[in-house]
C-alpha cells in the first residue's frame, strides 16, 4: 500500500501543474476566477491533470426522526415515506435536477418510519426512525455504525456503476432538528444562532422548536469529542448514511458535492471521523438555514451557489454540478495561446 | 396591434398564476429560493406558464478599440482578430461552455480592426475599430446606430434558428475602458470607482487607465442624457451591437441573459433608449470589474452566480444557463401534492 503522505503530494504536484497549465490556455490569467481554482481542486483530489466529473451520482437517503412527535417541523412524519414514493415516481425536484445532469440517482431507505419498500428504493433499513431524542438516545452507537456502512455501500455501488463524482442528499422530517442539536454539541454553538424554519415553521413553533432542542442536549449531554457519539444520541440515520458516503469518497478519492445544511453536517462528521475527508469535499451552494453558515465556516468551506434554497434532497449540489463539469471541461478543451497562435506579449 | 400595456398585464397575469403553482408543487413553499422568482419572471416575460429557454442562442460581437493605442489594456490590440480566429476554431472558454448548454453559437464582427472574414465569422462590419476617443469621437452616430441593427439582426437570426433565450458577449482589447467612460457618463460616476485592472493590468497601468478616460470624458462631454450620443462618443461597437441584441429581445419578448460588465453596460444603453428592455433582462454573474457593481446597481439586478469571473465573451452568462434551464424543468417536470398523494396539513 502507498503511504498516505505520498498520494497527497502526488495530489499536490498534480493540482500544481493544472495551475500552470491555465496560465497557458486562451484567456488571460485567472480570468475564470474560481472555475479556475475549482479546477485545480478537482485535478488534486483525484490525481488527475484532466479530471472527469461525468457522470454523476446522487445518492438520496431517507429516514425518519422520532423527535417530530415534539411538533418541531411544519410537516407530519408520514410525508417522509410520501416523498420516498414521489423520488420513486420522478416527481421531485431532485429528480428533475438529476434528470437535467445525467445523474444516476439511487434513493434509499436508511430508516423511514413506515414500509417503504418494493417502491424501488434501496433497502438499507436500519431502524424504523430513530428514537425522541428529547426523551432517548436518538439510537444506539452500533445503529449509526450500521448506517455509516449503508452509506458506505451506497457510495461504492456508484463508483461501479462509473460515477465520478458524488452526490449526497436527504429526506427526513424533522432532520434540521437533529442537525442543529449536532452542530450546538460538535461547535458548541448556542442554539438559538443555529436553529431556523426548516421547511417552513412559524415564529411560535420556532421558539418551541429551539426549547426543544436546548432541553434535549442538556439531557443526553454526549461527549463533543466522540462524533459517534453525537450522531447516536441527536444524529440521524440519513446523516450517519452521508457521513459514509463522504468516507468511503474519501478512501477512493473521488469528489464529493455536498448538498445543504444536513448533508453539510453530514460531512462534519465525517471530517471529525477523518480529517483527510476534507480534501475531497466540495460546496454545492449556502442554504438559507441559520445553522448552515456556522458549519460551512467551520469547515472553511465556500459553497458555490447561493440561491437562497432550502430544501435539500440534494438539490443545490445537483444545480452547481455543471460548474464542475464546466471546470473540467475548461482544462480538456481550451486551445492554448500557443496553439491558436496568439501573442501574449504585454502592450507596448 | 395589441397594446402594450394589454401585454403586460397578461404577462404579469401569467407570472402570478406561476408563483401560485408553485406552492402546490412537491417541496415547501418557496423552499427553491431564487429558482422560483427566476420561474416567475420567465414565464412573465414570455407569458407562458411553462415557459422554455432550450437552445439558448450565443452571440459574441468583436470589435476593436481606438483607445488601445493609449497602452490601456494588458494585451494588444491584434488579440482582438487572434481570439476571433480562436473563437471560430472552437478553443476559447465560450466555445466550451456554449457546447457544454448545447447553444448556437455566432461570431459577429462588428468592428475588429483587421480582416477576420473568410473564417466563418458572420461579416457585420462597420468600421475597422472605433477612433481612439482620447483624441476624437469613438464613431459617428449613424455608426453606433449601424451596429445596433446589426446587433437585432444577429437575434432575429438566433429566434428564427430556433433560440429560445438568447445569451450576449463580446471580445474587444480595451473594451473596458470604453465601458468604464460610458458609465461615468452615464450614471455620473467618478471615474476611479469603476475602472478596474481589465484583463489584468498592474498598479502603474491602471492609474495611467484612469487618467485617460477622465481626460477623454472632459474632452468629448457628451449629453449624458442621450445614450445614442454617449455611445458614439466614447463606446463601441460590439457594445452598441449588444444593445441591439437587447432592443430585438424586448420587442420579441425573448429572456436576454447578460453577461459580465460591458454587457450589462449594453444592457443599460438599450433601457435608457427602451425603459421596457429591463422586462426581459437577467444577469448571469457578478463580475471582478468593479464598475459592474455600479451598473447592476443601477439596473436594480442581481446576478445569479458570483464566482470571480473577469472574462467576458458571454462566459459568466453562459455558466449560469443552467439554472434558468433548471427553472423551467420544475415547472413542467415536478409533481404536484395533490398528483403524488402527500398530505401537506401542518403538523399537531
Amino acid at each position: 500500500m502507498i503511504p498516505s503522505d505520498t498520494i497527497l503530494t502526488t495530489n499536490r504536484e498534480v493540482g500544481e501543474r493544472v495551475r500552470q497549465y491555465l496560465d497557458i490556455l486562451t484567456k488571460p490569467p485567472g480570468s475564470l476566477g474560481r472555475l479556475e481554482q475549482l479546477a485545480i481542486e478537482l485535478a488534486a483530489m483525484t490525481a488527475e491533470p484532466f479530471p472527469r466529473v461525468t457522470p454523476p451520482g446522487v445518492m438520496v437517503f431517507a429516514a425518519d426522526h422520532g423527535i417530530a412527535e415534539e411538533g418541531v417541523s411544519a410537516f407530519p412524519q408520514a410525508v417522509t415515506a410520501q416523498m420516498v414514493a414521489n423520488f420513486v415516481a420522478g416527481g421531485a425536484a431532485i429528480n428533475v435536477f438529476a434528470r437535467q445532469i445525467d445523474a444516476r440517482l439511487e434513493v434509499i431507505d436508511v430508516g423511514v418510519a413506515s414500509e417503504v419498500s418494493g417502491l424501488g428504493v434501496v433497502d438499507e433499513k436500519v431502524r424504523r426512525g430513530t428514537a425522541n431524542f428529547a426523551r432517548e438516545d436518538a439510537m444506539r452507537r452500533e445503529e449509526a455504525e450500521a448506517a455509516i456502512a449503508a452509506g458506505r455501500r451506497a457510495a461504492g455501488r456508484a463508483l461501479e456503476a462509473g460515477c465520478r463524482c458524488l452526490i449526497i442528499g436527504e429526506m427526513g422530517i424533522a432532520n434540521t432538528s437533529a442537525s442543529s442539536a449536532m452542530v450546538a454539541i460538535l461547535l458548541g454553538e448556542p442554539v438559538f444562532s443555529l436553529v431556523g424554519r426548516g421547511t417552513g415553521i412559524d415564529d411560535a413553533r420556532l421558539a418551541h422548536k429551539q426549547a426543544i432542542i436546548e432541553a434535549a442536549i442538556a439531557a443526553r449531554a454526549p461527549d463533543p469529542e466522540d462524533p459517534l457519539g453525537v450522531l447516536a444520541s441527536v444524529g440521524g440515520l440519513e446523516i450517519a448514511a452521508m457521513a459514509g458516503v463522504c468516507l468511503e469518497a474519501s478512501m477512493r478519492r473521488i469528489p464529493l458535492l455536498v448538498d445543504g445544511f444536513i448533508a453539510t453536517v453530514a460531512a462534519l462528521v465525517a471530517c471529525r471521523l477523518a480529517p483527510s475527508v476534507r480534501d475531497i469535499l466540495l460546496f454545492g451552494h449556502r442554504s438559507r438555514e441559520p445553522g448552515h453558515e456556522v458549519v460551512l465556516a467551520a469547515l472553511d468551506a465556500r459553497p458555490l451557489l447561493d440561491l437562497e434554497l432550502r430544501l435539500g434532497e440534494g438539490t443545490g449540489a445537483a444545480l452547481a454540478f455543471p460548474l464542475l463539469e464546466a471546470a473540467c471541461r475548461v482544462l480538456a478543451e481550451m486551445a492554448t495561446f500557443e496553439g491558436a497562435g496568439i501573442v501574449t506579449g504585454r502592450a507596448p
